[in-house]
């Protein structure tokens, strides 16, 4: 059985103001073409299809073209999952309709395991798809008292093997965040206070998990608990990241061989650093430079329009700073550390600016509920 | 072929800031009842599904629930097309991948007419669903000019009898303002400014027309050519209505037979005039007080909360006129005409307190220009 996983699309995700749909599509592309040249049995989408739970029609219409492409006309099956970013009510529309035509999709949590078998080269193959649902959804669903993420997705991983039997090899499908996993700053937390951290031994009985959230591609615990990571960067901080698609071919004992397939974007992302005319220079010569680029001006002087003259030369630079010209150039960094610690950390300094006081741990606790209960809300 | 045919759902409307779901849900019920006890061939939903282009999610799972039933339980295939309320792309989603399940949804309007060809006792039928669109749209999508809905509903089912051919029945489905239909309050204008009424004559030639848009049900022009109107009263204006689903019996040769079955709602929505005492008097032995209503106090001297009071008998008093009170009693009258002339009348009004001037005929284009912009943008 030969499996394409790939996660974390954000169709509709706009970056800096600038909407991506376009380099969505590009990718889209790419990711059809390897479904048909490497002859994929099934694509696994696992979680965050959508950047929001009401996407822009536009992505609605870029979805419905691609899972045609794939589906009908390469008639191969795709299975999508609802990640954090998803509306899973919205996304599970007609789903039992649509499985009919292959196109398998999983919203709001089951109550009872729903696998999906699907014929490969060495026989029927279970897929277990797990939609990201947070410890209080898990309580309301199941009835059972599950204090964090760790115990829900444990407690549903249980459910699975119950409902597998102990010795025929299956796929699972997830949206969380591994213990020990490698963030990047492009994903919303699914938990605020710290508590979204899942133990990777949960995921080792399983013949593959295909994991989603994370949007660098890596494993954790053993080489088959593993994220396919996004298609495209949507930070900064992933420059370094090599996107790619994860190819799994799994043998009929339930062993997992797998390869990278990398991908290639129409726009890179990407930051530049140096005085202004030497960017502006070395720009000229650049066939990279419509790549998606901040770019940090070490000038020490007033610059007129530093932003527009850049734009001369790489139309498609998205932000720009300025530390050069910071009397601390450290106070640039103090601000995006801010931003990274998160709501919960900023409503603290607050509180203190305003009180003069630390909140106890019951006025934390009420407000990381509230973030919590804002975060997961589906209107 | 027995069709059943039904419009404007409007899942997810509210009304005075109460949500009617439960009473759409108890309403759907004795749709897929009837569905069932009549055995109908095909359930036709001639537009405005969803009240609005992104419906709450708790809407979007009654459908999902509704169409299961009606479409894998019952096994009877449905056509749901987009009316105004609709987005045309969102409610598309997979139609492609839908319609192996028997489920058509007619979602953007189509460049070429697609026909559903349809079996039932009397051999195949071809139904053609027509998306509501707006002249710019049909400009665009098949550049033609047409000036208005009557130009651009002509063009469209010119295409639509010359893809079927001159001589086999066909069904078409359409969502618009047919000349000298009555309409409701609840219904909102397809256009701004009165170019919105479209000739009956148009649909003459088709075996039926399951026409969409206005909420009472209704023909025009011949028998066949039919609004089913809303299955539930969305605005006091509809208190009179008897509101149905309309059971179509065509033969062979395409001769349409009309029944129409009454629906029974979970709330009548209806109007109470009197004053305080003796309406509260009644109240206590009507066993329909938990209607929704709106109530006419007649009382001329002021009252100490007069909607708690009746609301301890009538719990779903939604709207209190009081009209005792008023110095005249038709200034009550003007407010609710002057809400009915519609955004380009009030836009006048006020232009002129503002201006001291009536607005000339380019002003009043360009805002109307912009009102009918405003209400066919998908976001």
């Amino acid at each position: 059985m030969r499996i394409l996983h790939t996660s974390d699309w954000h169709l509709g995700r706009q970056f800096h103001n600038v909407s991506l749909l376009d380099d969505q599509r590009h990718i889209l592309d790419q990711i059809v073409a390897v479904v048909r040249d490497r002859k994929a049995d099934v694509v696994l989408v696992a979680g965050d299809v959508y950047d929001r739970s009401v996407p822009p029609a536009a992505a609605v219409e870029l979805l419905d073209e691609t899972v045609h492409r794939i589906c009908a006309e390469l008639k191969v099956p795709m299975i999508l999952l609802a990640g954090n970013h998803d509306g899973p009510r919205r996304l599970g529309f007609a789903a039992r309709q649509l499985a009919g035509a292959g196109l398998y999709v999983a919203g709001p949590l089951w109550s009872v395991p729903c696998p999906i078998l699907l014929k490969g080269t060495s026989g029927e193959l279970a897929f277990y798809p797990i939609p990201y649902a947070d410890p209080a959804t898990v309580r309301e669903v199941h009835g059972v008292e599950v204090a964090d993420h760790d115990s829900a997705l444990a407690y549903l991983l249980g459910r699975v093997r119950q409902d597998n039997g102990p010795t025929r090899p299956c796929v699972v499908l997830a949206h969380c965040f591994l213990a020990g996993g490698e963030p990047s700053e492009s994903e919303r937390p699914l938990s605020i206070g710290g508590a979204e951290q899942v133990n990777p031994e949960h995921f080792r009985p399983f013949a593959y998990a295909a994991l989603g959230h994370l949007h660098g591609p890596q494993w954790r615990g053993a080489e088959h608990i593993r994220y396919s990571g996004s298609p495209l960067k949507y930070s900064f901080s992933e420059e370094r990241q090599r996107k790619s698609l994860t190819l799994v071919e799994l043998d009929g004992s339930g062993k997992a061989a797998i390869e990278l397939i990398p991908l290639k974007p129409r726009h890179d992302m990407r930051s530049l650093e140096g005085n202004l005319v030497d960017l502006l220079a070395a720009g000229k010569n650049d066939p990279q430079r419509e790549d998606y680029l901040l770019v940090r001006l070490t000038d020490r002087h007033a610059i007129l329009d530093p932003m527009g003259k850049l734009r001369e030369v790489y139309p498609n630079v998205l932000h720009l700073e300025r530390p050069g010209l910071m009397a601390g150039a450290e106070r640039v960094q103090v601000g995006r550390d801010r931003l990274k610690q998160g709501e919960l950390a900023m409503f603290e300094d607050f509180f203190e600016q305003v009180t003069g006081d630390q909140p106890s741990a019951e006025q934390r606790r009420v407000v990381a509920d509230a973030l919590d209960r804002l975060h997961r809300e589906e209107f």
